[in-house]
């Protein structure tokens, strides 16, 4: 199939991908009379005395919006507001598909972090939860930072900590296979931009002692030059031998390769120089950061993509409309680290045997999101 | 039916009134790789190009905005935002039912007029329209303005003209009924909000001469002290002879009484001193200005009022959703009074045989939104 010809022609006979529906019935009188005025002011007036029972009367008790400001869209990169919004309808689908949560598709015009933060701060009381998406780095860091600090509802840029929680949940059986510990784990990451710095900060919360990670300029170290706030955070978060080098030098004797980055930018030859049984994710889009059969050929002994077209798909599906359909259910003001590690673990373990080319559940596997709402929930408590 | 218990028990059931439905079914690999990566990068490469394409290629097409700041809701005053959402929801099911649009109920926190702006401005590239709702006067003339100025989209806030264009629809089939012409029309407004503002508009651009406005303070005439910058306006635009006094004083041999004010400020006495045969819209919620019994005992020839348990029931949902259906089939850029007028005229006609208790059509009439989207829609050529 043509994706790209079939995709256009779906679109445009459809007009996109979702629609509003009632769950009211509106056939009488009686019912304008329940549905509108005059019955609605009464949970008005209830909300009115108590904003919390927006939850008991409104859309907000099942209701997220998919927010983007169209300025890192997949792999085409700044493409603005309008051009982004099939990738917010498409959440918006699996949201619905997977978990039953109803998503909001909003798209900002403005690439000002202070704009942005405005407007969204605005709107929230509209929704159960914020889902930020395909927001460039380094501005999607502040505005989920300081929205997490101002509102009373969860937010997550999901191409941060939903492409961590599903790459930690891949290496938790990864590391079964291979027989390691998140202790003596030797890990190299390439790329340093937001989902680098969320794989990065999830490890750390698992007890990995050893990270090192590379951006274009080879290894980020703490007393290199230029580096951006994001970047000092990494150099003090990881290297605490403070090497110094390229990426040929940083993947020597190391476990787990994790590629977040650019296509081609990971070698046959560099793969060698990693110890045994070496784990790569490359999950470059569309392209990967070394292609499986040549990864394999090197001797990866288990070898993640981004891709569906090849095993081991590392892909937000399997979090995001798990984790806001625990958020919601548990009516959470907060998302944290340990919510985030419970939702790897959950899609970890649907992974009933898990092997060198299963270390992930399919996009399909209807269980996954029902266990990660649970274990999201269980956090709540 | 105790409509407030009802309302209650039916909004808690099913935690509101709308969700969100896909259009797309997602059943196989396939559908998700049509859908979401690599198919959808397609559309988005399209829009990115043209960005009018997101008009063919997403749900642009056929959403609009339902906004509020909570701020003047039914009766209720300043509720709020959360508290709110339970009229924007309704809104929202009554877009779809009547018009097949799918409408979005966003509540901001804020009721700072440059707020708001920025907020709305921010994100109307994620829809055909915006119908702003329940924002108090004054804010709402500045709000709607600089919107429709700024934005490639249409701007309604539905309080003002929704109100406004089906009042005219209802005078429209008064003025046959007692033979009157819009130009010899004599008319006394009491009430100078959001909505009497608008009603004047449209009753100049019909080529009513002689309107004279009262606020809680009486008569509105130029040399008036302090008197608001909307109030400015409607002095310049109305009451010719720069009369004074109090409402009594200006019902006095008018044809037409219209109420956007508060409950029993009208009496017997006052329908009195009216011309022959007075029209009386009496819409104050949910009391209005004086019962339907009194006027007619006092001898109103027609009286309108906003209920539905009255015959001419004023109500908004006769307007809004073929309003909007028309605009976003147009892909219109803009609202215009004209495009109003005409919506008022298609309104009127879709009462077969007006008659003193037939001056508008019933809500349930499937027949005035689409009379009205075909309407606006011929506006748009």
């Amino acid at each position: 199939m043509d994706y790209s010809s079939e995709s256009l022609k779906r679109h445009k006979k459809l007009g996109g991908k979702v629609s509003i529906a009632s769950k009211m019935s509106l056939e009488t009188k009686d019912d304008l009379s329940v549905i509108y005025t005059p019955g609605v002011a009464q949970p008005c007036i209830e909300i009115s005395e108590n904003r919390a029972k927006a939850y008991d009367y409104t859309f907000k008790r099942n209701t997220v919006a998919v927010i983007s400001d169209g300025s890192a869209v997949l792999g085409l990169g700044n493409i603005g507001p309008e051009a982004s919004l099939p990738v917010m309808e498409g959440k918006a689908v699996l949201f619905k598909k997977f978990a039953d949560v109803d998503a909001i598709p909003i798209v900002l015009d403005s690439q000002d972090t202070e704009e942005i933060i405005t407007a969204i701060k605005l709107m929230a009381p509209t929704f159960g939860g914020i889902n930020l998406e395909d927001i460039s780095a380094p501005r999607c860091f502040e505005i989920e930072t300081r929205l997490k600090e101002m509102l009373d509802i969860p937010v997550m840029h999901d191409d941060q900590h939903g492409t961590a929680v599903v790459t930690l949940a891949g290496i938790i059986n990864s590391l079964k296979i291979t027989g390691r510990s998140f202790e003596d784990l030797r890990v190299v990451i390439n790329g340093a931009g937001a989902a680098g710095k969320a794989v990065i900060m999830l490890l750390k919360e698992m007890g990995v002692r050893d990270i090192v990670v590379c951006d274009s300029r080879g290894v980020i170290f703490s007393t290199r030059d230029n580096l951006s706030d994001v970047k000092k955070e990494i150099a003090d978060l990881t290297n605490e031998k403070n090497m110094e080098g390229n990426l040929s030098d940083a993947v020597k004797n190391r476990d787990l390769f994790i590629g977040v980055s650019v296509p081609g930018v990971l070698t046959e030859e560099m793969i060698k120089t990693m110890n045994d049984d070496p784990v790569i994710f490359a999950m470059a889009n569309p392209t990967p950061e070394i292609m499986p059969e040549e990864a394999r050929s090197a001797g990866a002994r288990i070898i993640a993509t981004g891709r569906s077209d090849f095993p081991n798909q590392i892909n937000n599906v399997l979090a995001f409309p798990g984790i806001f359909r625990g958020l919601l259910d548990a009516r959470s003001a907060v998302l944290t680290q340990p919510m985030y590690i419970a939702a790897a673990e959950a899609i970890a373990k649907c992974v009933e045997n898990p092997g060198p080319e299963q270390i992930v559940p399919s996009v399909f596997n209807e269980a996954v999101a029902p266990a990660v709402a649970n274990a999201v929930r269980s956090c709540c408590k």
